[in-house]
């Protein structure tokens, strides 16, 4: 059976460190137990009616192949919605994806060789590693820390990491996983360092519009790397329609557009309902996003005061997105989680979290570490915090927890 | 700027070749021409109303990330629709995929390293060069020819171009672009193939539902070849819904379709509104096939009784799918496809086709065939033959046609 054998690559490629605890959350709720889902980027916020009505009442005799780049008529609308937040682009520098993922790996077919390297700031969304994988690309992490709140790594981190073979650099902005915002200063930092070194810069944008306080700056706006910038975009969570499977991939380098086409073309189209999904959502009133945003912001808040108020326990203030990373005190968080899943039981009640070594590239990296998503409402995440409180009172192989600076 | 380049794939990446005339067209159409479109696989036959209905009719609160493998109640449903044709697998055989594109793609991630080599009878379906680019995977091609109607090449053809790399044989059956229906003896050669030299069978079968008097032949009834096939299907051209985006990877072979599920959670989930479609279309009655493929047969008969009248050119009768490959007496198809949009006009109309170089890939191969999809009318169908039977008359660069056996 020699060659009936699996690839390289598919024996390499990570299994999901979001869904790798699944089967025992599905034991725990076998066994008659709530489990409140933080391990996961699936919000509850409801999908808007008017975007799902607009599908609803579509009257296609035909379900078509699209254009490759997606419906001209959302392409244009969506080039509306980019003007109107201050990005400066028109239709034709918008190629319509199957979900942000699609975006991100044809950037990586595009841009970088096999081999090639892509720096990414560490902790980061874990399936960039599969990407790579797929790809053929090495990603080179560049670690943020906890104790700074997950900031962007000075200039020198990133220098010493660049190599002839170094063609990208990722950033998630605000950041999934850590939920900071970067500033206008590490903006301005991070294109002084792609132009000196000509890289480009794939700007993964999926929570631009859930920012808490500061200001989101877009690498689209980047004066003078326009050439070298490549956003990556989802309406996911900005319309909570992450099952619609429809993303863009917008730059103003029209060879990099060019050549993201002839991928396009060989998958045909992208996905023909969510095309007019995305197309009507745009049409929302302006003050959409306001208690959206609101709601969010309530939620971070209550998360992270209740995780600092815990002995041990430290959460960073996230800036935007809608996750937080907390270090806690155990040695081994996917250990600890997996006990939460199949020992722990606060009134019939336990809460799923995602251990955040599964984020890091460097090993040894987030091991006291968790990601928690806040896609429930306020209440659930009390509860879920109380949990988790009792849980860290009678876990068995609690350390003393990392002192914080 | 040596950085900022594109990648070698980006550049190696071919651009469609049944899309490439399509500027021409749009010209043509801009000085009021009609343009019979015969060069792209979008039906015209109207999707099941039902199918439609069940996706209007949805209930969805929030459009959430389906499973990485699809809705467990689509799967279901499908293993009963492949279990009805005589195709023995369970849900848990299948992941749902986005497009048969996707299905595809992932079979070359998890079964082939880059630098291996897929043999596949040529002309075959072009987007197989790009997936096979994406994923550095090298196409080998076999050659079929016309005077044979495209027949499954011999054993020793085959058994000449397998080397330590080859990995995987692809079959289209029936045949884009051919035609071509495998008989159940070219089925059992093939077995005999892949299990004495232990490859995989990529099993690309689309078009199943339209064969016109012969028997379809699954691969995955192929006894004793279970763990080698792979079944890369959609729903694109058997409900007319080829917009969905939805295809399937069905295996019997546990550890690809782990390995693959891996490159599926990456992705997060197939598009979710198309589910419902697929999920709904296996209501549809038993008979739902019967009048789509007695419409399909009458137009094949049109076109095919049209070519071969025509002085010069020659068509083998195909036995499925809706294409047909035609030898023309001209010596670049390519030229003259394109002559037919931008110079030639009967009536204020005009015919486009595929050249058939774009399905080869041995160069040279196919400079005088064109690819036919028949998916007008047959009264459309015999005006576009019309149009041709005019062009061929005035073709400044006629040949005298391939004489054909």
């Amino acid at each position: 059976m020699s060659n009936l054998s699996i690839s390289q690559r598919g024996i390499q490629m990570p299994a999901s460190p979001i869904r790798k605890l699944v089967p025992f959350a599905e034991k725990a709720k076998a066994k008659g137990m709530h489990v409140y889902h933080l391990n996961i980027g699936q919000p509850d916020i409801e999908t808007p009616p008017a975007a799902m009505e607009a599908v609803r009442h579509n009257h296609m005799r035909v379900l078509e192949y699209s254009h490759s780049a997606g419906n001209e008529s959302y392409r244009r609308k969506l080039a509306g919605y980019y003007n109107h937040i201050g990005i400066d682009v028109s239709f034709e520098d918008i190629l319509i994806t199957t979900g942000g993922s699609e975006a991100i790996f044809f950037s990586f077919l595009a841009c970088l060789n096999p081999g090639d390297e892509v720096i990414i700031p560490e902790p980061f969304y874990a399936n960039y590693n599969g990407f790579a994988v797929e790809a053929g690309v090495q990603v080179v992490p560049v670690p943020s820390s906890i104790q700074d709140g997950f900031a962007l790594p000075p200039v020198s981190d990133f220098e010493k990491l660049i190599t002839d073979k170094t063609k990208a650099i990722i950033l998630c902005n605000p950041n999934n996983p850590t939920g900071y915002l970067y500033s206008r200063q590490e903006m301005d930092t991070l294109k002084d360092i792609i132009l000196k070194h000509n890289l480009y810069l794939l700007a993964d944008e999926a929570y631009r519009e859930f920012c808490y306080g500061g200001t989101h700056i877009s690498a689209m706006t980047l004066k003078g790397a326009e050439q070298n910038v490549i956003l990556t975009d989802t309406i996911s969570k900005r319309y909570s329609a992450c099952g619609a499977r429809m993303g863009a991939l917008v730059t103003k380098n029209k060879g990099v557009l060019e050549t993201v086409m002839k991928f396009a073309q060989a998958r045909l189209s992208p996905p023909g309902f969510a095309q007019i999904l995305g197309e009507a959502a745009i049409d929302l009133p302006a003050d959409y996003f306001d208690s959206t945003r609101e709601e969010y912001k309530n939620r971070r808040d209550a998360l992270v005061r209740r995780l600092n108020a815990m002995e041990g326990v430290f959460c960073p203030n996230p800036g935007g997105a809608f996750y937080a990373m907390a270090s806690l005190p155990v040695a081994d968080s996917e250990d600890f989680c997996r006990w939460l899943l199949e020992e722990f039981s606060f009134e019939q009640q336990t809460l799923m979290m995602a251990p955040a070594p599964g984020f890091y590239a460097t090993p040894g990296l987030g091991k006291n570490e968790v990601r928690l998503a806040y896609v429930l409402n306020v209440a659930e995440i009390e509860k879920a915090m109380d949990c988790l409180e009792q849980a860290l009172k009678i876990y068995p192989h609690r350390t003393a927890g990392k002192p914080v600076v």
